[in-house]
């Protein structure tokens, strides 16, 4: 077979994806602050040959958050600490470009990535929650273009904040007594309308030339971003062909920006849930299903919302009629609830359930599910997944046991990693500084 | 005997604390970025018994920086990696009040203190160089009463969002369902001058309470920051008078703000030369002084008198009448250059190979730096010190093998940690809660 190796992520979110993970028997209960329990994770994700792993974060929490995200890690600390626990598995975490410091965002990841030997990807956000300006002492939430134009130049000043010096600009040389090369030294002068940064930052060139850019935005905001910064977009749609669809348009931004688009991956974020027939992984379906209540469904519901009360309509009623709330938050998720219900005619109980555990296109025996990913990569609606297991335990043992070895006999799979680097694991070149001298056609335009 | 047992730090900073450092063959050429070096040294630390490592930082670079200051880790990234990577000392890194935001420092230290079981401590400075300002988009430097006033705020928030979450508040119960128990949560709702944040902090206490803070100025607003907030300072002088007397102010201070003055601890940096006769230690001393050249001392020497070109003038003749040049940034010390010159009728070149290479009052024999560091201790002018090896491999070399036995058989050392956590290290006890219903005298105000 000459299939194409797919590379995986996955998502390493304390117990699971599932708001209820934490309930589940093959989780610790407080596994969100769990560090064992992270590195385990990393460990048998990275013996298994799973690219990388993936830190998903946020910044605000109230009554209503979901039960593991009031106590949880911050991604750099985090992803560092896995760094050195480690040894080849890519790391990636989020951070928010509306609520950091380039200098320092530049400085952290750039860290990770020499600390790891080139494996760290910075997902950049621009966090979704409205809550998040009250614990930074802001006025208000940026609204959404705005975030999508103060991330546009956070990015830029991080990326060249990270171009600071020539990958040759440290000789330290002990006879001639010279540790730096100052004519390889780039002042950056960045000055915008957001950010500024004189530079040059504290630190040179990594491994990998600079970290991994990921995005997760859908909307046209989030597309024209990635196509101009985003060497990865993790997507957040189920749907294959919203997938094929964001494909296209990510890999034609990509290069109207100038970029090879093949330099642009799309990895969907899926949650498969296997079983050894239709019938046990539909009952593992179930056992996560219940894990929820109804009400702890509408506050899960309400979260993609504002913090919208749902509780307040009846139950069994169709899908409220809710306006614009929710445009300002996961847009493109809350425009598509919205619809889904609209079409379908759900009742607001359903819509609450599907949300709180939604029926993945990823429920199946083992063979189905290789099928199925195997279809999306073939298809152009993916060039990897992030695998976003509803309890991590328990779908990353059943994955790698039961659908790994399917892809591996098909040669679509390895338990071992690509090459050294995250990049090498997802079939991306060196990042060229955006002051070296073209070589023969192998970077690309610096943004 | 009977004596008191003293806990040490070690400065990791790269190859060591000289500027040129990184010139020694004991040390890596690219110390300052190589994590197996950090990893190397902050376990033989360990292994030998000292209480915790600590990082030093800055945030501006330009072509008259410390060479090894222009490529250096971050210090959450490097701190986190090295928690994952040690098992029982104390991890203390440098952040800067005014270049940060208070939720995400309290997020990334209490993340730390939670992945290495209690051992992180917080170094809270204001950031002396002006550049910083320029690398985070900001008007100008604040100056120095403001920078602590600012401090004081900043400290102020992330203490209130360490203590969001009551010890027993997360009781995880998957029979009841509750995760959390939101009347064990506060909201901190702080708004100040220059700092806000609403709260509570996505992370619940940490196994030391909260992490350690260090702070390291020692001018008067730096006294009174200390006394209202610090569980530990790191002073600058090597002078046991003035430590004597820094260390009597610290303690009042903080007996003003209702706390046990024997709850702040004070821990003069030094650097140790040893050998096993004074001449070879005056030997090893002229080996470190050697690392620098005549034009390399002068630019150092220019750093402190705002890049005042020394060059200009001959070397051997007396120190120049320079007038009011350097009376503006770091004028303490640079009037005591004038001075020292004037007295001892210096020559140039003197005054510049001292500075960039301070005689220590730490150079001799094991039994002469052990009675030294002793007489400090009993004296009351330190409760424990922070080594800053001019070269770190070297310097750290000869203290294990030749001081730390002396004082070890004196009952002033044990090659183990004092306990499980950073605090029981430094004799401090473990940081109960505001809203902690007050036992047993345990505690004490919180700040
Ligand atoms: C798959 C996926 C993962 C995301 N992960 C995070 C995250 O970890 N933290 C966060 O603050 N926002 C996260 N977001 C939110 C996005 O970064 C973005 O702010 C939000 O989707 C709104 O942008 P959009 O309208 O362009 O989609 C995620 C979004 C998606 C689709
Ligand atoms: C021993 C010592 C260590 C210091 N370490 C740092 C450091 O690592 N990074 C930094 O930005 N400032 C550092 N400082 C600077 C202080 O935090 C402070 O900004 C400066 O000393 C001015 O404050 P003062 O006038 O109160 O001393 C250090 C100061 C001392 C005395």
């Amino acid at each position: 077979m000459s299939r194409k190796r797919i590379p995986f992520g996955v998502m390493l979110q304390g117990p699971g994806g599932h708001m209820n993970a934490w309930k589940h028997p093959s989780v610790p209960a407080d596994a969100s602050v769990n560090f064992e329990h992270y590195v385990r994770a990393a460990r048998q994700a990275e013996k298994a040959g799973i690219a990388f792993v993936f830190i998903a974060d946020g910044l605000y929490i109230n009554e209503v958050s979901i039960p593991h995200f009031l106590n949880r890690f911050e991604p750099i600390a985090l992803l560092s600490a896995l760094a050195a626990s480690t040894a080849s598995i890519g790391l990636v975490g989020t951070l928010s470009t509306s609520y950091s410091d380039p200098f320092t965002v530049a400085r952290q990841f750039g860290s990770i990535d020499v600390i790891s030997g080139g494996r760290a990807g910075w997902n950049a956000v621009t966090s979704p929650l409205e809550g998040s300006a009250r614990n930074y002492n802001r006025d208000k939430h940026p609204e959404h273009a705005l975030r999508y134009e103060i991330a546009g130049e956070h990015i830029e000043v991080v990326k060249g904040l990270w171009d600071s010096w020539d990958d040759d600009a440290f000789p330290r040389d002990r006879e001639t007594g010279r540790y730096a090369d100052f004519t390889k030294m780039h002042r950056l002068d960045f000055k915008g309308r957001f950010h500024a940064a004189e530079g040059p930052l504290n630190l040179g060139r990594s491994p990998q030339g600079q970290p991994v850019l990921f995005q997760a935005g859908a909307s046209d905001d989030g597309i024209k971003l990635a196509g101009r910064h985003a060497d990865a977009v993790f997507a957040g749609s189920e749907s294959f062909e919203q997938n094929r669809e964001l494909s296209r348009k990510l890999k034609q931004s990509a290069q109207a920006h100038g970029r090879q688009p093949d330099h642009l991956k799309i990895f969907p974020g899926v949650a498969p849930v296997v079983g050894s027939t239709e019938e046990e992984a539909e009952r593992k379906y179930q056992e996560i299903r219940a894990l929820v209540t109804d009400h702890e469904a509408l506050l899960y519901l309400g979260r993609f919302f504002d913090h919208h009360d749902f509780t307040a309509y009846p139950l069994d009623d169709p899908f409220p009629d809710l306006g614009d709330i929710g445009a300002n938050n996961f847009r493109a998720h809350t425009d598509r609830i919205k619809r889904v219900a609209r079409e379908k005619k759900l009742t607001l109980r359903e819509v609450a359930l599907n949300e709180a555990t939604p029926r993945s296109r990823f429920i199946g025996t083992p063979e189905a599910v290789a099928d199925e990913l195997g279809r999306w990569v073939e298809g152009g609606a993916a060039d990897g997944f992030v695998l976003g297991f509803h309890v991590l335990n328990a779908g990353l043992d059943d994955f790698e046991a039961q659908v790994l070895p399917i892809l591996e006999a098909r040669g679509q799979h390895r338990p071992a990693q690509f090459g050294t680097t995250l990049r090498d694991h997802l079939g991306l070149p060196y990042r060229d500084s955006r002051y070296a001298v073209p070589s023969a056609g192998t970077g690309e335009e610096a943004a």
